[in-house]
């Protein structure tokens, strides 16, 4: 498996299909392990960094089977490759921006990722589409399980795996939903419901994660604490929580077609013949205006387009993605430009 | 002739065909004048008042014979048709928003109309499409002596003709040239031109006149005093200015075409796409995107579209106009999406 085939690939938390996929695109369960006897990577010298590294990569490979996962080493990778894999979340920011020898192991439905030498020795993902919080868990528990016949990890009987972070010590887990939440932010009520969210020990957090603004009204909800309390506890604070906020979008959808169709319909409609005129479009922009065709198709106003389409364009317009595609680095007026021109290509606009 | 079909009817000033049409949209020429012996208007006693106009009729119909021009009074029309009459150019806000009898004489076309009891007792005013100043003045001077054979104007030997308001003493005539400038606007030129212009002593309006902002890029440029100079002088001096301003704005539009085409076909399609696809749009947006799409067509990067159907646009969205294709009152909410319906049946758009 290429990186290169890996990046222009369909990806897990855009396909459409899951559970309650109008609004939740998908559900992530990460767990965040350690290896016993080893200084945690932070605190690694260059050498020790590399060979644990190795060790990872064998280690790992050897737990699932090569055609499983192909492993990718971050050092040297270029800086454009790691930014697709960052767009993709198949890594995090801090892992691609870090420095030293580190890698990711992805299979090829990346649906699963596990770093290496990030803030913890391993860091385990998996992705589902929609809302499948006990099955993603279940597969994350099971290459956990797998990794654990190749590797002893650091764990304590009264207080759980050990972290290099203290809000992951406990269960190391966190699992999250992405959500689309248009309606709410319409009707103005999303601040209150993320009110509500956080009283509950739960963290909101924007489409890139941890301190980025949520964009495309994309949010993820996950559990802020992972201490004291087991697996099965998170998920199910989770997993009541989320039902709520589903009800209390669709409401706000139905809310908006009765009471103010014109005006919902202006928005859909109007992004979505910038969508597909547009010569030039930003990043930022590009997601607005994805949001609003995005319930437009999902609420059935907005007929006859392919929600595929649109789904995958809040991942292929990012700026790593648009200059992937195009083979060369780009200037941001550049991006701009051919960010427009693949709209308008990806959703047959002339 | 009846008001409701001069209401829906095309208007001369919006007709593509004329000369330089593609920046030029009309050339009008007023003419102020008085009945000598009477008071102006302003001093006229409403029993005066309404005896004048009713003289004015008479006088005006015989002058012109009444398959030629129709009459309407504007003492009880309905605001809306009021409202109208601005809107094509017809008559005056002042004469809209005036008291006491006053009327209008309109010919089919709407090239003509004569107002009797606004600022002047007369106020004679002739559109052609594009730039035709010497034609228009014609017609105009050709309707002057047709009523001057029925009406006694009051004139001085040595300052001319005698009105309200002394900018108009002397020719009593405005000749205006209606152009639209959006590439000057685009390159931040406008400014400057119009420095220029007003150094040459032309003064520079908005699309609806004095104290009206520029809107849709349309601006009317016309001689600010009629004393101490001929019919001829002015018109040459108006005569001289224009094609300068034709050359630089067709400069400003080579200049975008070749520095900055994708900024330019972005404004150009975005505007189309909203055009299109909006369900609810301001007046004022409106006009903003008429001209880029305007500028578009005429600039062939916007093909397969009617500039007869974008002129016309400028006018039948209008407050007045949509309400009165609606055959109702509207609300302002109601008349934006009013307008955003008929803009994209007109276009085309589904």
């Amino acid at each position: 498996m290429k990186l290169d085939d890996l990046i222009v690939g369909p990806s897990p938390w855009l396909q459409p299909g899951g559970p309650q996929c109008d609004i939740i695109l998908s559900t992530r369960v990460r767990l965040a392990r350690n290896v016993a006897g080893r200084p945690f990577s932070s605190r690694l010298k260059p050498d020790q960094r590399e060979e644990l590294d190795a060790w990872l990569q064998k280690a790992i490979l050897k737990a699932l089977a090569p055609k499983d996962v192909a492993w990718f080493e971050l050092e040297g990778m270029p800086e454009i490759d790691r930014r697709c894999l960052v767009e993709r979340h198949l890594i995090s920011r801090e892992l691609a921006a870090g420095d030293g020898h580190r890698g990711v192991a992805i299979d090829p439905t990346q649906r699963l990722a596990i770093m290496a030498n990030e803030e913890d020795h391993i860091r385990l993902q998996i992705y589902s589409p929609g809302l499948q919080l006990d099955e993603t868990w279940r597969d994350a528990d099971e290459v956990d399980d797998r990794i654990e016949q190749q590797v002893t990890y650091t764990f304590s009987p009264t207080l759980g795996y050990l972290t290099a972070c203290p809000t992951n010590v406990g269960t190391g887990m966190r699992a999250s939903v992405m959500l689309h939440l248009p309606g709410l932010v319409l009707t103005k009520q999303i601040e209150k419901v993320f009110r509500a969210v956080s009283r509950m020990r739960l963290a909101v957090r924007g489409l890139y994660g941890e301190g980025t603004q949520a964009t495309g009204d994309i949010y993820q909800i996950s559990n802020q604490a992972s201490l004291g309390r087991s697996e099965s506890d998170i998920l199910k604070t989770l997993g009541a929580v989320i039902p709520q906020i589903l009800a209390y979008e669709r409401q706000a959808r139905d809310v908006l077609a009765t009471e103010s169709p014109k005006y919902l319909d202006d928005r859909i409609f109007r992004a979505w013949g910038l969508l597909t005129h547009a010569r030039t479009i930003s990043s930022e922009e590009t997601l607005t205006l994805l949001s609003a065709a995005r319930l437009g198709v999902n609420m059935a106003r907005l007929k006859g387009v392919d929600i595929g389409a649109i789904n995958e364009l809040f991942l292929l317009t990012r700026p790593g993605h648009i200059q992937k595609m195009r083979g060369a680095e780009l200037s941001e007026t550049e991006r701009d430009v051919a960010r427009a021109d693949y709209i308008r290509k990806r959703l047959g606009a002339t």
